[in-house]
């Protein structure tokens, strides 16, 4: 058989990397998230922090995309998207194992996947981004609205699918109204 | 305790009608669905068939709903809804249960409330209509289409919200991928 792969979407701040890590916990298969941004390095031989910033998210909008293209169109996003579609699939290729976000469900659309959706209500994502990365000058609820915002251009620019809609996931999960221990429950069930 | 209530919401075709009779039967709880329609013609004194197919879907779009309306905005339509939420209201009152559709998710927001959404793909779900209600002369995939329009032009009539978007339902699954057995296992587990 084949490698079964589960992948984790989810908004910032609902715990979607946290129930990933549990699923995988439960399953014995490996869980793959801060190691994408490091393989992903090396690959490019871009700092960790750069990737860290530019793999999921576009800065500064749709304009700074287009500002940063050479004469054929072509940017340092572009050839980071292609190290993280190199790695994924060969993790993927490696063994079964549960990735967390960086359109690993565009990715790999042709494998053996479970794509999983983790949401939930703005009150329950500030609360939790609160509670794990502390209090900045920034309002919480903000932060959220920034980081969907530049997500979901991330996913739109790089696949042709709409981040979030219902139809491009066979789960989706709202992790503030179950909590994360059932949401890990339920994906390692259906696995 | 107070009564625990489960709604599936659905698209047309995609099996949320069975996964729903089969996740109440697991649990031991009354499932609603044509029964709600009867006891909606009784409230009402309309014809069972007038009310099955107004009760959910917006027949003939928008500008119908808007001509049906007399001098105080008011259309027949209204007073269908109104009773749709009185009965819906009394059964949630009277004891756990699984209601299928009929806006119930938003007549029952302030009820103890399982939100489920049932969607599968086009292909899955045009399959399924042939197989359950036969072939017609329309094409099954325009009938699919047809039906999730009015379906949708309802719910946003009678709610302030979107039919069909990810942050308004608790789980959502897509039974096409993940079969109905399985859906329903999930839910009567979540339960």
């Amino acid at each position: 058989m084949g490698n079964r792969i589960i992948t984790i979407s989810r908004e910032f701040g609902s715990g979607g990397r946290t129930i990933g890590r549990m699923a995988a916990e439960k399953l014995g298969i490996p869980c793959y998230d801060q190691e994408l941004i490091e393989k992903i390095a090396e690959e490019t031989g871009m700092l960790k922090s750069y990737v860290e910033s530019n793999v999921e998210d576009v800065q500064g909008g749709w304009l700074s995309v287009l500002a940063g293209r050479d004469y054929y169109g072509h940017s340092p996003q572009d050839d980071l998207h292609a190290a993280q579609t190199k790695v994924i699939r060969e993790l993927a290729d490696k063994s079964s194992c549960v990735i967390i976000g960086r359109c690993a469900d565009s990715i790999l659309g042709d494998y053996d996947v479970l794509k999983v959706f983790i949401h939930a209500s703005m009150e329950k994502r500030a609360e939790r981004i609160v509670n794990q990365y502390g209090e900045t000058a920034e309002d919480p609820i903000q932060r959220l609205k920034d980081k969907d915002k530049k997500r979901k251009a991330y996913y739109q620019l790089y696949s042709d699918r709409k981040w979030g809609a219902m139809e491009n996931y066979h789960v989706a999960l709202d992790s503030g109204v179950l909590g994360v221990e059932r949401c890990a429950e339920i994906i390692s069930q259906l696995y």
